[in-house]
């Protein structure tokens, strides 16, 4: 990767090689608009396209209104190759031989009014989020946690492989890494065998994350027009962390027939940076040992993300571990399966719909996507410093990060972090 | 009920007791804009209100830029308290004996410009829905549906009576009366028997109508703060009717264990009519006899909507049949305890947001709320004219009507209605 002439530590995950798309605001402007994240810095692409930063580049240029919304379904519904356009033309401007110095490079007032550092900027939700739905494409996870409920023979549903289970999750409470998280009350079932069946209302007592992550759309489909499986890849804007907070005893008892509800509504984090499709390196996913229906079959090979990812956990009283470490290509259904799927029966997936992979988790003690699977559904403890956890306690910060690439060309995530707060009292 | 110095049939649904909101355009002019039906009529909100139609109400004329919106939502989010004001001042308009004769009962040219014939005018889906959520509050339907598939002994889930089971549903495709339903095809098991179990790719051969009642929130609440359910009537904007299109081979298949999803999104169609809450009709619904955890404990007994219910079918061929009548009294949870129950672990509903009964089935022959229990899952066939029916066929029209209220003063939800358009061909 060529250099460039803003300092950029080698393990820095916005390198030059990124060039991830956000929404900012700063105490000088409170108005949320788009930027890139680059080192230390955010761009304002609102402050720098409006100072004809773009100029160079006619059809950038023409469409420069995109950089002055609120949110990035502007700019994602041009499509991949204004995408594309748009992230060489900046990396350009930063490269240490650049074509574009008048801009930033040589031009100090240009550099203060459009480059901020990123400790100073608020992040936003980077969408407007029309749909979000969760897939369940983490093979090992949904083995893991089939034989905590139905054993080894019957872990995964006879559906399983033949189709990327999925459901409808909720839009509104997604929220941004850092947002903290209440502890929800909810109706839990204490003693499942007890006849009859009678439920508490309760805090959760079983918190736990989801190591996830989130794909965005940016090019939409009309209802009744199924996308094909090779085309997928184009109506993908990029990628995100995420963590779905999950509240397991919730779960446990509301779950059947129809899926999780209110254990899964009380928050979704996702991290702040949407990495462009085109930045991120793929490698081959879990294979699939079943003849897949034509909908499904994909010409590329290699067609999940590549990318490492860790799960820490913080106590208020400052103790730290790193409970998981995997990868993301653990997944047996890649992302244009999951939009060919999706619309398969014709629905309209719309620019700024948000997409979860379902939990990643590896086949190896250490590599597991949730603490249901980390401590055998709340068996096992772990430790962190001097405290045992089996799930989530009032207090605890939990991080994801996640990185592709090598030192000097990062394809970094950053980060989606979130505390749990106390539950309040009920009314 | 007052008379009208419209003319306004008897049987008309849209009666001076009515008026409900909904957005129109017309060929003079295609902006969708808000709008009430009265008798034959829409009255044209926006040219009303622009033309200081409101002006003797200080409030209503201060906010009404609302009614220049292309949605429902900013009226939505003033509230009950402005909703009722406004109803009861458009109702006032339409008196015989009218205050405000000079608006429209004396005034030719403002008449003129906003009156128009309901004949004229395209309704569009009313609000912009962030989420849409799907409940599964019919007890008569989840009984039914639980004896075709696990016997009469277990039929309803041990959660059922404890709580309001829902899942998330798809917003993006939820569309107005009147808009085509394409047949999908999906992923389908022909033989549950065989094995080992290899799904079909085909067009969906079990394609059903769900009769619901949808509402909407007017009132958002904060993600963390569950909204205490004697608190809850005050979200509620107003109802529509619902057909939640289902695809029962394709659900069959893929519900298991996260719940219907391509099955149902698809297409969702509402009436474009929403009737206030405060003009709806209320009685008891099911007896539950589990005494209920407090968040969903009721002052008020008479706690569900007393709407008759109608569905039609009609064939290409020019056949017709009603082929449900039955009422929206047969619920087991009411919409304070569905929206008590969405918010208890923190979930925020939002301006906009769409909620749906689930499937009303009285207990009777004759009073079932989708095809699936009306031939016991396709075993029985009914007549419709000289055709047969097991499922919906291509080119069948399926029409459900609602009413409240006696002749004179009926609240009438008009009627949605979708036609199956054939499958295409895959890509």
């Amino acid at each position: 990767m060529a250099s460039s002439w803003l300092n950029i530590a080698a393990d820095a995950p916005f390198s030059l090689a990124n060039i991830p798309f956000g929404v900012i605001s700063t105490k000088r402007d409170p108005t949320p608009r788009p930027a890139v994240a680059i080192g230390d810095y955010a761009l304002d692409l609102k402050a720098f396209s409006s100072s004809n930063g773009f100029s160079e580049h006619a059809e950038i240029h023409q469409y420069r209104s995109v950089f002055a919304e609120k949110t990035l379904n502007a700019f994602a519904a041009l499509g991949r190759p204004f995408h594309r356009a748009t992230r060489a033309y900046i990396q350009e401007l930063f490269k240490s031989d650049t074509k574009y110095a008048a801009f930033l490079k040589d031009n100090v007032q240009f550099r203060d009014a459009a480059l901020v550092p990123l400790a100073d900027v608020t992040s936003h939700v980077p969408l407007a989020i029309g749909d979000y739905t969760d897939f369940y494409a983490g093979k090992n996870h949904a083995y893991n946690v089939g034989c905590l409920f139905r054993g080894p023979a019957n872990a995964l549903q006879p559906n399983y492989t033949h189709l990327p289970v999925a459901y409808h999750g909720r839009a509104s409470s997604v929220v941004v890494s850092g947002t903290p998280i209440r502890r929800p009350w909810g109706q839990v079932l204490r003693d499942p065998k007890a006849e009859p069946k009678v439920p508490a209302l309760a805090p959760c007592e079983k918190l736990d994350l989801e190591l996830e992550l989130g794909m965005f759309i940016c090019r939409s489909n009309e209802m009744g027009s199924p996308v094909p499986v090779n085309d997928a890849e184009e109506h993908i804007f990029g990628y995100v962390l995420m963590n779905d907070w999950s509240a397991r005893d919730i779960q446990a008892w509301e779950y059947i027939p129809l899926g999780p509800f209110t254990s899964k509504n009380l928050g979704t984090s996702i991290s702040p940076w949407v990495v462009l499709a085109d930045a991120v390196p793929k490698k081959a996913g879990i294979k699939n040992d079943n003849e897949l229906l034509p909908y499904l079959k994909e010409d590329l090979k290699e067609n999940v993300l590549n990318i490492h990812l860790e799960v820490d956990i913080a106590t208020a009283g400052g103790s730290k571990k790193t409970v998981s470490k995997t990868n993301s290509s653990n997944l047996l259904w890649s992302w244009p399966q999951m939009i060919a799927h999706h619309t398969i029966t014709g629905c309209n997936l719309q620019t700024g719909d948000l997409l979860g992979s379902g939990t990643i988790s590896g086949t190896e003690s250490g590599t597991e996507g949730s603490l249901l699977e980390i401590t055998g559904g709340g068996k096992a403890s772990i430790q962190v410093g001097g405290d045992e956890r089996k799930f989530l306690q009032d207090g605890d910060t939990l991080v994801i990060r996640g990185w592709a690439g090598e030192d000097g060309a990062r394809i970094g995530f950053g980060e989606v972090s979130g505390t749990i707060q106390a539950a309040l009292p009920l009314f």
